[in-house]
């Protein structure tokens, strides 16, 4: 399993984030995946619960700007900033995302490191 | 455990991976802390196993400077850039390095991410 899979899983994972269905994002998924965003909440195991977590960025317009990346085999750690408008607001996040994946370039594990302070929510 | 305890430990390991001895950064962890560094490494389990990184480190002229830092109760997530100079060389080295703390804010867990991509040397 390569870093060179590994990196364009996560540069596609930005990519879709930014501007991808939910359906579009797990596809980068495996179907076993564990996502565990914010880190400390519980875990969603399985697309369909995973599903939930990108249905809600459907309807925003929203843009995505890689920070640092780190790849090494298959594993990754990714910074970006998120920043998307819908329902009256923008809101803007920055995590580090923190991935594993498989031997096909599917993510296995995701766990998202920000807390409310990397969170910022005003009225436009 | 709070993620204002967690942060303090971030600040500090940044700065002692500047200008602390090995003995001083082994006192940020657990006794039955665990590094992968780099991450897909063999573990190193307890502080004898974790303190041989470091040492290495001590008689290099070093200079870090923090980069992403994410926070989240006993969680964290932190970029940083570490230039060393010694043995004819300098060595510049930029890992995501992520962390899980006990509840006295003492490191748990820590892996680096970071490859060959990510690690520079050259004759000084």
């Amino acid at each position: 399993m390569g870093t060179q899979q590994s990196r364009a899983t996560v540069d596609r994972y930005v990519e879709l984030v930014a501007s991808g269905t939910a359906a579009q994002i797990l596809e980068l998924y495996a179907p076993e995946a564990v996502v565990e965003d914010p880190i400390g909440s519980e875990p969603r195991r399985g697309l369909e619960a995973i599903r939930e977590l990108y249905a809600v960025l459907e309807p925003l317009q929203r843009k995505a700007e890689p920070g640092v990346i780190r790849v090494s085999g298959n594993h990754a750690a990714v910074s970006f900033t998120m920043v998307s408008e819908g329902h009256g607001h923008r809101m803007t996040i920055s995590p580090v995302d923190i991935m594993e994946f498989d031997d096909k370039g599917r993510i296995l594990s995701m766990r998202a490191y920000w807390s409310q302070d990397d969170l910022q929510v005003e009225p436009i």
